[in-house]
C-alpha cells in the first residue's frame, strides 16, 4: 500500500516534470516569433542551449544550495552532485539524509531532483527573452550557468528550502516569487546593463518592433498554457486528488480570465484586439495564480486573473515609455506578475481549502498578516535577486561583454553569433526603421 | 486500497484532459496551416480566444445545463458556477449530490469538470475553420460563448448526462455525436448564413484557395492526432487497463487506416496523392472511430477508419461541388465522419468487447436494434443542434453582423480585425485569383 | 494489490507511449527543417504517412516476428495480427500464451503492443531523413512497410523477443541497437544506392544545403527530446519508481552534456556555434545514452553524452568527406550513436544499480565479457539490417525505382510527387548552386 502511494507518486511528478520540461519549447517559439528573422537562429539557439546549460549548473551545485541541510540563506551539505546521503522515497520520522527541507515528498531523490530542475530551467529561459536581439551568445550562456547554480537556488533555498521566508510564513506554491520574479529581476537587470535594441527609441518615439512569426508565438503560448498544467498540479509533488483537480481548474480558470481581460483592455486601448496582448495576458494569468493556484477558491482564480490580464497590458505600454526595452513581454508578464501573484495570496488565501494551512488572506477575514509575509518575500527577493544578477552581468560585461556590435546587431546576430540564417530561401523585407535609423543618427545610438 | 483508486482514476482523467486540451493548438495549426497567410492573425486569435471563451461559458452554466440533475432534456440543479451539493469522488450509493449522471466516475468534481471542459472546447474550435477567412472576430466570440453555455451542453446532457438518447440505448463513448457532429452542425449553420469566400466559386468554377503552411498544418494533425490518445482512452474516466489499452490501439489503428484510404483515393482522384486529403483521412478516421473505440474490435476499427478515408475525400469534393465553402474540411471531418462514426457503433459493436452492455452491432448478430438507437441520435441531435445554432448566428447576425466587409475580406483580416500581420517580415504574393476576381465581377460578391 | 500495481504499470506504459508516438512530429519538423522548402510537401507526407504504414506493418506480422514464440532468429507463433493466445496482465509462472518473451511485463497484451507499435514506428521513421531530397514518395512507403514487417521484428526478437542475442547476454535497455541503429542502417543502405543529391558533390567540392526553416527544426528537436522522457524511462514496462527517476535524470543529463559538447567542438572547428550541431548534438546524446540509461551512473551519462557530442560532429563531416550524403545528419546521430551506445553499456554498466543484473563494464571492473556480448550484437545486427535492407532497396529499386527524375529533384518533388507546395505564397528565391550545376554539368548527375 505504502508502495503504491510511492509509484502513483513518482509518476505524477515524472509526468508533470516532462510537461514542464516542454515549456522550454514554448519559451523559445514565443521569444522567436516575437522577434525579427535577423536574429531567430540566435534566439533559438540560446532558447535550446540553456536548458543543457541549466541542468549541468543545477547538478552540479544549484540543488544542494537549494535543498541542502544549512542555514536560513543557503545549503551547506550535500553540495555537489546530488552526493549528499538521502533515504528518499522515506518520508518524515524515517527520512535520513541531508536534503531534509524536501524530505516531505514520497519520491526517489532522482525524481525530486528533475522536478526541480525543470524548474531552475523555467526560471533561465525566462531572462532570454527580456535581453532579446543585442545580447551576446556566450555572456547569456555563462549568465545562465550561474544564475541556475546560484541565484536561482539560493531564492529558492529561502522559500522552498526551509529557509527564513518558509520560517516568515511566506507561500509559493509554485513559484511566482522562486521563479517567475526570479527570472523577471534577473532580467530586468540584465536589460538595464544591456540598454534598449538600435532604433528602438529613436528620436523620442517609440518604435514598434513586430515579431517575425506570429504563428509561431501562438504555438508557444499554448505549449506554455499546456506546460502550465505541469508546473501548478505538479508542485504537489504528491498525486492528491483533491488538491491536483483544484489546482488544474484554478490555473486554466486564471488563464482563461485573464486573456479576456486583456484582449478587451488593448481592444479598448489601441482600438483593434492585439494578439500578442491576448497571448502575453495568458501567460500574465498563468504566473499570477502560480504562487496562489491551491490556496484560493475559482472565483478568486477568475478575479487573479482579470487583474493580471489588466496589469499585464498596462505594463507593456509602462516599461516602453521607460525606455525599457523588453521585446517579448517577459518583464511584464513574469516580474510584474509574479510580484501580483504573490501578494494575491495575501489577499485571497482560504486557510486549508485543499489542505495546506496558510491562514486567510485579506479579503477572506485573515487580516494582513499573510499579505505582510507575502509582502517581505517580494522584497527580499527582489533585493537579493536584482542585485545578485546585475553583479553577475557587470561581471560578464567586464570580461567578456554583454552586447554584440551595433554593426552586428544591424545585420541579425544570426550572422554575426553564428554564421546562419534560420529561414535562407525566404525573401524578407528589412525592417525599414532600422536602416532608416542608421541614416537619421549616423549609426550612433 | 479505494483511496489509490481514486487517485490512479485522477491522474489519468487529468492527464487524458491535458492531452485534449492541448488539441487547441493542433486546432489553430491546421486551421492557420490551411488559411492564407493574410488571415493568419485572425484564424490564430480565434482558435486561442476560443478556449477562454468556452472555460467561463461552460463553467458559468454549461456544465450545470449539461449534468445536473433534471428532465431529459436539460439539467436544472447545481446550474451555475458547478455551485450543487457534491461528494465526488463518491461513487454509486455513496454519492450525494445533483450530478448524478457522472456519478458513476470515482474522481473530485473538478477532475470531472475539467475533463469535460475540454470536450466543450473541442466542439467550439472545430466551428472556427468553416467560417475561416471571412467571419467577424466578435461574432465568432459570441457564438462559442453561446455554444458553450448552451447548444453543447444540451445536446451533452441528452447524451452523457443520462437525457433521452441515453435512456434509448444510444452510445457515443467519447464524442462522435456529441462532440463532432455537434461542432459539425454548428459550423454548417454558420457557413451557409456567411457564405463562401469571395472568389471561391466564381465564374461557376471551384477556385483552389490553397493553405499557406503545410507545415503547420501537419504538425496541427500530429498534435491532434497525439490529442485522441486523451479524447478517446480519457473517455473511460477510470484507469481501466484493458479498456484503455484496447482504445488506444483502436483509435490509432483506424487512423491508420483512414490515412491509407484517403491518400489512396486521392492518389486515384486527383493524380497526386494530396498532403491535405492525407492529413484530412487522419482526422476522419479518428472522428468515425470516437463514437465505437471501446466497443468494436481491432479489425472493425481497419474498416471504419478505411471507410472514413474514402468518406472524407468524397464529402470535401462534394460540398465543394454544393458551393459550401468549408476552408479547411471541418464539415467533412467532423460532420460527416461524426454521423459515420455514431452509425458504426450500430454496426459493429460487440456486445461487452471492454466492459460495456452496448448489445452487438448489426454486422455482428444484433439486428437494428443498436442502428436505430443510433439514428435517432443522429437524427434528434442534427435537429436540435443545427436549427439552435441556426437562430444563435442568425441573432448574432442581426445584432452585430457575421461576416467583414468585402473591402476587408480581400485586403485580409489581420489588417482589419487586427491591425497586424503574422509574417510581417516575409515577402508573399498575393493569392492571384482575388484580384482577378475583382477585376471580373467589379468587386461585387 | 495486484490490480493496482497492473492499472499503475498500464498507466504509465500508455503515456509514455504516447509521448514516443508524439517523436513522428518531432521527426517530421527537424527533417523538413533541414531541408529545401521545395521538398517539404514531401518530407512532411512521408513522416506523416510512415506512422500509419508502421502500424499496419506491425499489425500484419511485425508484432508476431518479433515477440512471437520461435526459435532464437524469429517468432513463429501467434504471427498475424495479434492472433496468439496471451491472457496479459498476467505474469511469470501465471502467463500462458505464445508471446512468453515479453510475458514478463504486466500489462495487457494491446497496451505491450501499441507501446512496441511506437518503437517500430521510431525505427521507420529515421530512414526517412537520410534518404529526403530524392526518393520517390511510394518507395519510400513500400520500404517502410517491409522494414516495419520483417526488418525490424527480426532484430527485435533478437535482442527483445529472446533470441540468440538476449541469449548471449546483450542488452540493449530502449533500443540504440534495436531502434536507431536498425533505422540507421536502412538508412544507409537507402542513401548508398540513391547516391547524393544533386548538386551536393560538384566539382569536387562539398557544397552545403542549408536547411529552409531552423524555426521548425529546433521545434522538432524540442519534441524529440521530450518524447525521449517517453522513450526510456517508459522502457521499464513497469512504474518501478527508482529505476524511472534514475532513468530520466540519466536521459537529460546525457543530452546536456551532448548539447555542451557538440556545440563547443563546432565553435572551434567552424568558428561559430552552428544551431545544426547543437540540435544533432542533443539526438546524439539521447541515442547514445538509450541503451545503458538504465545501467549506469550520472557520472557516466555525461562522459557517454560528452562523447556523442563529439561523435555526431566528427561523423557529419567525416560522411561528407565519404560523399554520403544524409542531409540532417541521420546516420550520424542514430548509427554512429546507436553503436557507440550499444558499446557504452560494455564500458559503462554498473550492476544492478536499478535492478537489472548486467554485470559491470569495462571501466567498472568487469572485464570485457559485457562489451564483447554487445561488440556481438553490434556486429550481427550491422550484417542483417544492412544487408537485409540493401536487398528490400534493390528489389524496390529494380520493380518501381527509387529515386525521382532529375528534373524533379531540381524542380522540387513537392511539385512531381505532390503536385502542392508547403508556403506557395511566401516568395522564395531558388537554392543558387542548382541552377549554376545545372549549367555546369549540363543537366547530368
Amino acid at each position: 500500500m505504502e508502495l503504491s502511494k510511492v509509484i502513483v507518486d513518482t509518476i505524477w511528478v515524472l509526468i508533470t516534470a516532462k510537461m514542464v520540461f516542454f515549456m522550454n519549447l514554448g519559451f523559445a517559439a514565443v521569444e522567436s516569433g516575437f522577434a525579427r528573422t535577423k536574429n531567430c537562429v540566435n534566439i533559438l539557439s540560446k532558447n535550446f542551449i540553456v536548458f543543457a546549460v541549466s541542468s549541468l549548473g543545477f547538478l552540479l551545485l544549484g540543488w544542494g544550495l537549494m535543498f541542502g541541510d544549512g542555514n536560513p540563506f543557503v545549503g551547506l551539505r550535500g553540495l555537489f552532485f546530488l552526493s549528499g546521503m538521502d533515504n528518499s522515497p522515506a518520508t518524515h520520522e524515517a527520512y535520513k539524509g541531508v536534503y531534509s527541507a524536501i524530505s516531505w515528498a514520497g519520491v526517489p531523490l532522482f525524481a525530486k531532483f528533475f522536478f526541480q530542475l525543470v524548474f531552475a530551467g523555467t526560471a533561465a529561459t525566462i531572462v532570454s527573452g527580456a535581453v532579446a536581439e543585442r545580447i551576446k551568445y556566450v555572456s547569456f550562456i555563462v549568465f545562465s550557468f550561474f544564475m541556475t547554480m546560484f541565484i536561482y537556488p539560493i531564492v529558492g533555498h529561502w522559500v522552498w528550502g526551509g529557509g527564513w521566508l518558509a520560517k516568515k510564513g511566506m507561500f509559493d506554491f509554485a513559484g511566482s516569487t522562486v521563479v517567475h520574479s526570479v527570472g523577471g529581476w534577473a532580467a530586468l537587470a540584465g536589460v538595464l546593463l544591456l540598454g534598449p535594441r538600435f532604433g528602438k527609441y529613436d528620436n523620442g518615439k517609440i518604435n514598434p518592433i513586430p515579431g517575425h512569426n506570429l504563428s509561431l508565438a501562438t504555438i508557444g503560448t499554448f505549449v506554455l498554457w499546456f506546460g502550465w498544467f505541469g508546473f501548478n498540479p505538479g508542485s504537489t509533488m504528491t498525486a492528491d486528488p483533491i488538491a491536483i483537480s483544484h489546482v488544474a481548474v484554478t490555473t486554466n480558470t486564471a488563464a482563461a480570465a485573464a486573456i479576456m481581460s486583456s484582449t478587451i483592455l488593448s481592444w479598448f486601448l489601441l482600438g483593434k484586439p492585439d494578439l500578442g496582448m491576448t497571448l502575453n495576458g495568458c501567460l500574465a494569468g498563468l504566473v499570477a495564480i502560480t504562487a496562489s493556484c491551491a490556496f484560493v477558491t475559482i472565483g478568486a482564480s477568475i478575479i487573479i486573473g482579470l487583474a493580471a490580464g489588466v496589469l499585464v497590458v498596462l505594463a507593456v505600454i509602462g516599461f516602453d515609455k521607460l525606455k525599457i526595452d523588453d521585446p517579448v513581454g517577459a518583464l511584464s508578464v513574469h516580474l510584474v506578475n509574479g510580484i501580483f501573484g504573490t501578494l494575491a495570496v495575501g489577499l485571497f488565501a482560504v486557510d486549508k481549502i485543499t489542505g495546506t494551512t496558510t491562514g486567510n488572506g485579506l479579503f477572506y477575514g485573515g487580516g494582513i498578516t499573510l499579505l505582510l509575509a507575502q509582502l517581505s518575500g517580494v522584497a527580499g527577493v527582489a533585493g537579493f535577486a536584482f542585485f545578485s544578477s546585475l553583479i553577475t552581468w557587470a561581471i560578464i560585461k567586464a570580461v567578456m561583454g554583454l552586447r554584440v556590435t551595433l554593426q552586428e546587431e544591424i545585420e541579425g546576430l544570426d550572422i554575426g553569433e553564428h554564421g546562419n540564417s534560420a529561414y535562407p530561401e525566404f525573401l524578407s523585407k528589412k525592417p525599414a526603421f532600422s536602416f532608416l535609423g542608421v541614416k537619421d543618427n549616423g549609426g550612433k545610438r
